[in-house]
């Protein structure tokens, strides 16, 4: 956690003009264990803050204890860094990995979040309890990667549907391209000439023949990041990691 | 599990002339697990195999139960993939951690990782259980990445003298970088012009202005992947995932 994020129920004497510094009080036992037992910080200590959709800036700790954290002298001065601009479409992987993808996602700045039905994802994916879970993840990972503005997410409950009605809009003007370990095109050399608008990722084993030629049929180029199969999350950190110094 | 790893203790009547196709008896209780429960496979089906520092190839489940997986047929006729040439140095994680990233690293097929001390190193870590169990995760990784050979690891338990005594030899006449969130270089902007020899990655919280300082005096260049902060396995993942085309 690389800021405190705090939302609009958080603060206390915030109006609309910010003609006086704003306080805030938070009750999450995860924000106050990590003020306390991480950052060994006590009342008059300052902590970077951050207003979800906001600025980044800093606050002092006014009072803490187990129960509560209230902050005052509230100063949100700094922009949030620019987002990636790109679209992440993810066939919804296992539950267990699903925390750390969105988490990593969020913190890299990817703008937009698609979860997509693939053949290879288990339908019971679709009523695991972590989907409700998805937002708390999302600014999990914006606190991580210090930044207030999430994600939009979408989720695509069919594959078919999604890539004939939805997908052309989101490439629009730009490129789109799979990942598929058995693709001719190599990761690199296809973004080495663009930074393509959509990129889209498999389920452990990826996307079956079908997949990849339906996508094809709406100008998706599928690509290899090479012969070695890595974990979803590690195939979209090192497939995203290019784009970061841009940011 | 993209290969299963055979080691000389797997082999039955393996001979250095290979006159015949040996077989092989597996009672890793994972394994078993995999072949049965998630591959589904049963005696007569293929699948794919390695040997431990050797090539991959197919065997035959001549038997399987809950106890044992006997392979028959085996033929280890395609060389792994080439090694990424470099090393990775990594301040030791949290054990938690330690796990996936050793796995990834292998997974993307680091030839070299060392595992250093570093300020924001708990020195609790040190004394993990983990520590005894790092093979085992390169393995797991070697398994997920399908490559056979597994990276040379060097544990250096005192920053100062690794960098000073060990780390120019590791250099050698290429780069090295460290990743490092305040660097004016970028990190792609770096290794646009060069594939450097060593990366260096901090613990959490990174390297300290010291550390940096001294690694700079080997001339190791830090880089930033820009202003986000990513966890260690995501930063990990995000700056060698840009070499793994060139595999």
């Amino acid at each position: 956690m690389n800021v405190i994020l705090l939302n609009s129920e958080n603060f206390i004497n915030k109006n609309a003009e910010n003609t006086y510094q704003p306080q805030a009080c938070i009750y999450d036992e995860k924000i106050i264990h990590h003020v306390i037992s991480v950052l060994g910080a006590k009342a008059g200590d300052e902590l970077k803050v951050g207003e979800i959709g906001g600025n980044l800036g800093v606050a002092t700790i006014e009072r803490i204890d187990n129960k509560q954290l209230i902050l005052k002298d509230i100063y949100l001065d700094t922009p949030p860094p620019p987002k990636l601009e790109m679209t992440v479409v993810l066939a919804l992987p296992r539950p267990k990995v699903l925390r750390r993808l969105m988490m990593d996602m969020a913190a890299i700045g990817v703008r937009h979040i698609v979860l997509v039905n693939s053949f290879r994802t288990d339908k019971s994916y679709w009523s695991s309890p972590h989907l409700a879970r998805l937002d708390e993840y999302l600014i999990e990972g914006l606190q991580q990667g210090v930044d207030t503005v999430l994600p939009t997410l979408t989720l695509a409950r069919r594959f078919k549907p999604f890539v004939e009605d939805q997908l052309p809009a989101l490439i629009g003007d730009g490129q789109a391209v799979v990942a598929h370990p058995y693709a001719q095109v190599g990761f690199g050399q296809f973004v080495s000439s663009c930074v393509p608008s959509v990129i889209l990722v498999g389920a452990e084993g990826g996307f079956i023949p079908y997949e990849i030629e339906l996508l094809a049929s709406v100008g998706v180029v599928a690509a290899s990041l090479g012969r070695r199969i890595l974990r979803t999350e590690a195939a979209v950190n090192a497939l995203l990691g290019r784009f970061l110094s841009a940011c």
